[in-house]
C-alpha cells in the first residue's frame, strides 16, 4: 500500500486508478489510505459542473479541458452517470466524447454510477477528488448529468460551481432556477447558436438581479461548446472567481465546508450501517415472542436492541 | 396520566384522543404511557386500505363501517393524509363524507397527516393502533390514500389488508400490480356500475393466477360503494381472511410481524436523532480548522464524532 501511495504521488497514472477504484469500493485498509492520501492535498483547484440533461456538459467539459491543458495543466474528471443503482455503468455517450482527452496523458478520467441512496456516491466522489489531489491535478471537474439534490450537495462543495444551461428551457428555467441560483457561480448558455440564446441569458441575469447583495455576482455568458466559441470567457471567468476566492480568503472557507460535508456523511455512513437489518439482530426473535404474551414491549425492545447496536458495532 | 389510562380503558372517547395527541406529538413520558397500554392491547382486529387516487376508499371504508356497527362492534379509523410535509392537515373531503360516522359514540376517527420522512408518521400510526387497541375497539381500519411506499409499509402489517381498485386504470394496473400484489388479501372493484369493471376484475383474478403457490390466495369482489352494493361481499371475504388466520395460526405471525417493524422503526428512529445536524457537533469547528493544516484528517474526525454522538446520546 506505501508503495501504491508512493507511486501516486510520483504521478503514476495507474496507481491513481487502482487507488480510485479502491476507495470507491471501500476495501479493506481504505480508511487508512485516505488519511495518508490526505496529508498531500490541496493543491488542486475543484470545478462542480452541473445543468439540465442535454445540455451539453460533456462537450463543454471536454472544450474547456482541451483549452487547459494548453497550460499543460494536470486534470482530473470525475463524471457521475445518471445510471440506475442496478446498472452502475458509464454512459457510452460521454466516454465517446471524451476518448481524444482519454489518451492524453495529463488528463485522468473516471466515471462513477450512482449507486444507492445514503451518501455513498458523495463519499465516493470526495474519496477520489482527494486521490487525484495528491496525483497531482491543478483542476479536478465533477461533471454530474442533471439537476437532482444529491447531484447538487455533491458539485455545491466545489471551488467554483458551473451551470452549463441550454436556450428553450421556457418555464422550466423557473423549476431549475430554485435548486440551482445559491449554488452556481458561473452560468453558460450553451449551444447559443440555437434561437433564444441571448433571451435564456437575460433571463439568468434578470433572475440573479432579484439578489441585491451578492459577495461574487454570478458571471454568465453565452457559448457554443461544438465550435469552442466562449468557452475561453467561461475560463476567464472562472479565474475571476477563483481570483475573488483567494483574494478573499474565502477559498479556505469552502474547502472546510467541503470536509465538514464529507465528515458529516462519514460518520452519518457509520451510523446507518448500525441500522441495517436491525430487525433481525441476534436475540430479538425471542423478545418479540414475548411481547405476545405481554411480558415485553416493542418499547421496551428497541431500546435493547439499540444499547446493544451502538455497544457492539463501535 | 394513570387517571387518564383509566379513562381510556374505561372506553372514555376523550382519554383515547388525548391519549393518540400525545403519542402522536411524542409529549414528554409518552413512552411510559404506550409501554403501559400495550399491556391491554390484542383485542383488535387491524384492517388495512390502500389504493389509488380516487378509487373511492373513503366512501367504500365509510359503508363497511356502517355495516360492522350493526353488529355493535366498536371501530377505529385512522385516515393518513396525503397532505404535504408542511400543511400536515386533513382533507376536508374525508372528514365532510365520514361526518355522520364521526357523530356516532362506537366510531373514533383520527385524521394523520404524512409527516417528514424517517419513519414518523408510522410510528404515529402504530402507537395510535396500541391506543385504540386498548380502548377496546373490534376493529381498526388504517385507510391510507396512495400507494406510496411508506404507506404500503404501514398497511403491510395489518392483519387484513385490503386494496380498493376501479375501473379504467389502463395500463396502469400494471404500476400498481407491481407494488401491491404481494401485500393485498382482499381485493374489491369499486363503482362498479362502470364500464370496464368486469374486465378490471378479471384482469386482477389473472394476475393473482400467476402465482400458483399462495397460501391465501386473495379475494376479488365487485362494489358500487355509492349505494353499499358489494360492501357485504367485502365484509365476508374479510372474516374469511381472519378465519383463515386464526384457524392456521397465522394472526400470532402478522402480530409478531408488527411488531417487529415497530421495533425496527423505533430504534432508527432514535439512531436518526443522533445523526441530526452531527456537522454542527460541539468542538468540530476546531477540529475542521485543523484539517486545512493536515494536522487531522476528515477521516479521524468523523471517528471522533461518531464515538461521541453514540457515547453522549443514548
Amino acid at each position: 500500500m506505501e508503495k501504491l501511495i508512493e507511486s501516486l504521488l510520483d504521478g503514476n497514472k495507474r496507481a491513481c486508478a487502482r487507488l480510485i477504484t479502491m476507495v470507491e469500493n471501500e476495501v479493506d485498509g481504505y480508511e487508512e489510505t485516505l488519511k495518508e492520501i490526505y496529508k498531500h492535498t490541496g493543491g488542486a483547484y475543484v470545478i462542480g459542473i452541473t445543468g439540465p440533461p442535454g445540455a451539453g456538459k460533456s462537450t463543454f467539459t471536454d472544450k474547456l479541458v482541451k483549452l487547459i491543458r494548453k497550460e499543460d495543466k494536470k486534470v482530473g474528471i470525475i463524471a457521475i452517470d445518471p445510471t440506475s443503482p442496478f446498472t452502475k455503468g458509464a454512459i457510452l455517450g460521454d466516454r465517446i466524447r471524451m476518448n481524444d482527452l482519454s489518451i492524453d496523458k495529463g488528463v485522468f478520467i473516471r466515471s462513477m454510477g450512482t449507486r444507492g441512496s445514503l451518501g455513498g456516491l458523495s463519499n465516493a466522489t470526495q474519496a477520489s477528488i482527494k486521490v487525484l489531489d495528491a496525483y497531482g491535478c491543478d483542476y479536478i471537474f465533477i461533471e454530474t448529468v442533471g439537476v437532482g439534490q444529491s447531484e447538487i450537495d455533491i458539485v455545491k462543495t466545489a471551488d467554483t460551481t458551473l451551470m452549463v444551461m441550454v436556450p428553450g428551457l421556457g418555464d422550466d428555467i423557473q423549476a431549475i432556477k430554485a435548486g440551482v441560483m445559491e449554488i452556481a457561480d458561473i452560468f453558460v448558455v450553451n449551444k447559443a447558436d440555437r434561437d433564444g440564446a441571448k433571451r435564456t441569458s437575460l433571463e439568468i441575469e434578470m433572475m440573479l438581479d432579484f439578489k441585491k447583495d451578492w459577495e461574487f455576482r454570478p458571471l454568465v455568458n453565452l457559448a457554443t461548446a461544438e465550435n469552442g466559441d466562449g468557452v475561453e470567457t467561461t475560463y476567464k471567468n472562472i479565474l475571476k472567481h477563483k481570483e475573488y476566492l483567494e483574494v478573499n480568503n474565502k477559498l479556505n472557507d469552502k474547502r472546510l465546508d467541503r470536509n465538514r460535508l464529507e465528515v458529516k456523511e462519514l460518520v452519518q455512513r457509520r451510523i446507518y450501517d448500525l441500522v441495517k437489518n436491525i430487525e433481525y439482530s441476534e436475540g430479538i426473535d425471542d423478545l418479540l415472542a414475548k411481547t405476545m404474551t405481554k411480558e415485553i414491549d416493542p418499547y421496551s425492545i428497541s431500546n435493547i436492541i439499540f444499547e446493544k447496536a451502538i455497544n457492539n458495532k463501535y
